[in-house]
């Protein structure tokens, strides 16, 4: 941490901070410049020191230099964490495709997706039980009954399931059926469900918050991690920003910010990040280039009788062009698409 | 809700639209221009109808005519909502001031705040007891314990007290000590704990998530209405841009927005709004003019040493100072402070 | 400048900043702490350096100390300056109101409007010849004609003029008409027209752009500042945000921190600011409260008609109670209001 | 356009409304719902009606339902159109690869980059004479002398050259020099610029906005078509956002978007859209994947050494790794990169 005074900073003002910080156990280094002097703070600093320092006189701006993450950080942990769930692993060469509805609505229309996007290459299959909605006259999902469908859909296709928990008092229940904790990006500063999901040891993926920067998203993720769970994914939904044509803004550079920053694994999210069946195939596409771990993508039989997000939903046949699409991008940038391959 | 056709669109496209909505038990109004047939929807439409209708061949755009809220909308209750605690009226001419320290952290710390807050005028003590942190490695707050403090205060100063709960299943228990339940930005679309937290009966104060438009607020109010709870208290707190220097953007415009749209009453919180000590006068100031019901300021007998947010919290001297620079203006656009009169 | 090293930086990559410094002309102090070690820069730095060390082996992070803007700092002229254009002057105890249509229109429109807002106590005319319009197909401004009808209206009146400049070429032909030339938000970075508006001597007024931060909005001033010119008003006018209730985000927040950084003069438009007229008058009560030294009102006399912004622009009548509303709230944080006296 | 009357709104106001379209030669029709009346506007709209209507009494909302933009939609002119400069097509198969230094400073600098990017399959050469900078004091290029040595090394290598254009007295002299006139960011709604370039019959390539929608970037598009001048590129660049890892938010979805709503060729700038060089390679093969017909890429001899954004600037070295990674991704979205094949 830097401390950095201002231009007419007194001597006694400058005593003042080194005193403070020797009372609190820190040294300071003083370097004076031409218009500045300035304070390197030296001892083990932690983060209210910054809001501490600011308030004392003479003191223009601080300056964190630790990283306020660890367990997530790649000096952490210099090796990809790879996640393993079943036969697919998440982080590795594998491009890993997460396909299915936006909610579980019938056995039918689950099942004829499961299977649709096995065939295509999919090789795990998503969909939602528990459902959060911006009004609370929409349809909130089946709860307990969609998990038990998901389960039966694992069961007959061989597919993996990923299902979003949203109440810390669920995670057990959701835990029993899921192979894949998924937290959605209005939780991801659910702190309270974040230590839950940590705590069951079950692969997690944490969606960043729409208005969460890439050093939030990793804090969060170090809730999960800090009570032990290494298995966990990232992945990127878009976030808010003015532009109104699509549903948020699909920040992509963020997939290879995440893997200087961390070890762990990033998907991409098209169908979330941008709103419109339309651009998920090529955006798809862009987040494979930019270096993906996998794609989650939204599947629907009907998308125009979906009770959910149908706007931004693929039919199987757009889902099987997409698969098509990526496919080529996937080989050109050295992944590779297991499902597909099983599928041939 | 509005359908509106591309240029290119067929009519065979027009009637399969028509012929759909029937099927749905809605009729269509058709509308030709030059440029662009429409059809109005008619009967009673179903928020998910947007996405359904959207997908159909030459559809070019749907647009939604009804508001998606209800309760919380003016038309639905045209008198103003006034929330009632203790001798406290929130909603109606009183300026009202909740003030305390952002955390709870001793005793001695609680009681000389709660004190001093009182003596300069405040009439309901804030203070948090489950603190939402960025960082698991951060200060989280005292739980029950502060929640015990609290309630000391209240019995000492006579102030009802206002605190933040976190989790669904923390209501119940947050529920028996506070006097209003707060829930935080991070939490406005926490769904579970808004339906938990209508249940209670109790008055809720529901903050604006960091990036959550003024609908979406909205909608989230709901939530707590739909459950017959109809003490809700709004707080406008800052929203997140590209500008840094404040901690989040005081979006003051909201306060008026809120006061047309809803009957709900609506205070506005500088502390957060700014992050900067020294432009939370300023700012309650403008709020109070932009007619906002009350203020929420965080107040600190040593911001310099405070566990959390030391860098927004005033002194006692400048909470006085605040709530003097406050007062001419509430006069001058017909509010009264209730504290203020009382501690003369 | 200080160079922030990351973790698992060598030394020999600590001599070689060491060693670049010094060929540079500069000094590097080094200080080592527990987890990074830093070097603080120390001679006469060029904005460029951070970029160049930013690329040298080993380096985290190169943070700027000094600020970049000196002109338009507090520390550099440490009285408020006060901008004079007949007998208003900008910056000090008066509240100035500039007021009048968006877009000069007619002879009749704009005398009438002249008429209205002197009456009500504005002290400047606004009104627009050269209109930036985000469509080519759009009403433009009548340009000369324009110019024209304001000078004829300040002789009318006796209020001096404010006007847009959007072309470094309409500089002198603008300047020969109006006292203030205004800059808008979307010319804020148009650096040529900085240059030749800081040129001409005359008091400008510099509109923050839509996505600007504090910062580059006074590092623009600088380029007014540097040319010779210290008539410069700022003014506030929203910025672009997710919320589309309103036009943009009135950022008021930014009131007080320009009189913190520094001793220019800054006004509020909350036309612009807000963009529907039943918020033009809380929100001029909001920004005069947060401490602006003027306010910036789009008046009309049928604002049904206007060929631009109708829907921010006042009615007579509605002007003349917001004059009435803004009165008391100046008053209450010690500011005058001239014109309403002389009207009086 | 489309007028939603308010649930209270009357039948006399209902009548109001249709009469004063009747008086602008327009007719509306009636559409009445359960809870809401609409009006269907027909006959030829203008864009000021959306304000005039919006103000009637009894109104809620206008929407337009006419694009406001003409000449530069898919609807207009449905091939896609091909800009052509010497022996490059832009907006067709080819991959077409700009790059060169961000500002030029020497001759010795300006050659070596252009031989060198020619080398690795670069079709146009980019370097900025006249630069815009936020500050003042920063490096603003080397004017006219620049210009010059851009057409000197156009020379030696043959390849066209596109600079930036700044002011609108400058256009005819860049014009005299440069193979495509580059319209910045900043610049986005210079309207005068706009119109001047466009006067020209020069290709032109007009940057994003940082603030810009996707609408707003298409009207300004419309600018220069409306001079009759049809040989113009889109650069997506970056948007702002509350993200600070990045320098900008870099909005891929913009391809995709623009793509299905005009028939401009698009390309995409990753320096500026990330601002640090290690993110340039990825998301310019994601810039690819996504649809662009081009790349932007700034490359310097001695990054760490340039007068301007040396931080987002690749060596020669890692330019040619950039196009060697970025040439199997065109190949998998059907593209060609006729620079490489032709440098093989």
């Amino acid at each position: 941490m830097i401390v950095i005074m201002n231009p007419q900073s007194t001597e006694k003002e400058i005593e003042a901070i080194l005193e403070r910080l020797k009372q609190l156990g820190l040294a300071g280094h003083l370097s004076r410049g031409v218009e500045r002097t300035v304070i390197g703070v030296v001892g083990k600093v932690f983060p209210e020191l910054k809001d501490t320092l600011e308030l004392l006189a003479g003191v223009d701006d601080v300056v964190p230099i630790s990283r306020p993450f660890k367990l997530s950080c790649r000096e952490f942990c210099p090796e990809n964490t790879i996640v393993r769930v079943g036969n697919v692993a998440i982080g590795g060469d594998d491009l890993v495709v997460m396909a299915g509805p936006c909610a579980v609505e019938t056995r039918q229309q689950l099942m004829d997706t499961a299977r649709a996007v096995k065939a295509a290459g999919a090789s795990i299959l998503r969909g939602g039980a528990f459902k959060p909605s911006t009004s609370p006259y929409q349809f909130r999902g089946l709860g307990d009954d969609g998990l038990r469908l998901l389960a039966e859909a694992r069961e007959e296709t061989g597919l993996p399931v990923i299902t979003e928990v949203m109440a810390p008092g669920d995670v057990e229940l959701v835990a029993r059926y899921a192979d894949i904790l998924q937290v959605g990006a209005r939780n991801m500063q659910n702190f309270i469900l974040l230590d839950e999901v940590g705590r069951t040891g079950k692969p997690v993926m944490l969606k960043r918050g729409m208005s969460a920067t890439i050093q939030e998203w990793l804090l969060s993720a170090e809730y999960i991690l800090a009570q032990g769970n290494r298995q966990l994914i990232l992945c990127e939904r878009g976030i808010r920003t003015f532009e109104t044509y699509t549903r948020n803004t699909f920040d992509l550079s963020a997939i290879p910010v995440i893997q200087k920053l961390s070890h762990l694994p990033v998907i991409a999210d098209p169908s979330h990040g941008t709103g419109k069946w339309y651009l998920v195939s090529p955006m798809a596409r862009a987040a494979v280039a930019a270096g993906a771990h996998g794609l989650m993508i939204e599947v629907h039989p009907t998308p125009d009788t979906a009770l959910k997000d149908g706007a931004q939903s693929l039919t199987f046949e757009n889902f099987e062009k997409l698969m098509a699409a990526v496919s080529p991008v996937a080989a050109a940038v050295g992944k590779k698409m297991e499902g597909l391959a099983r599928s041939g």
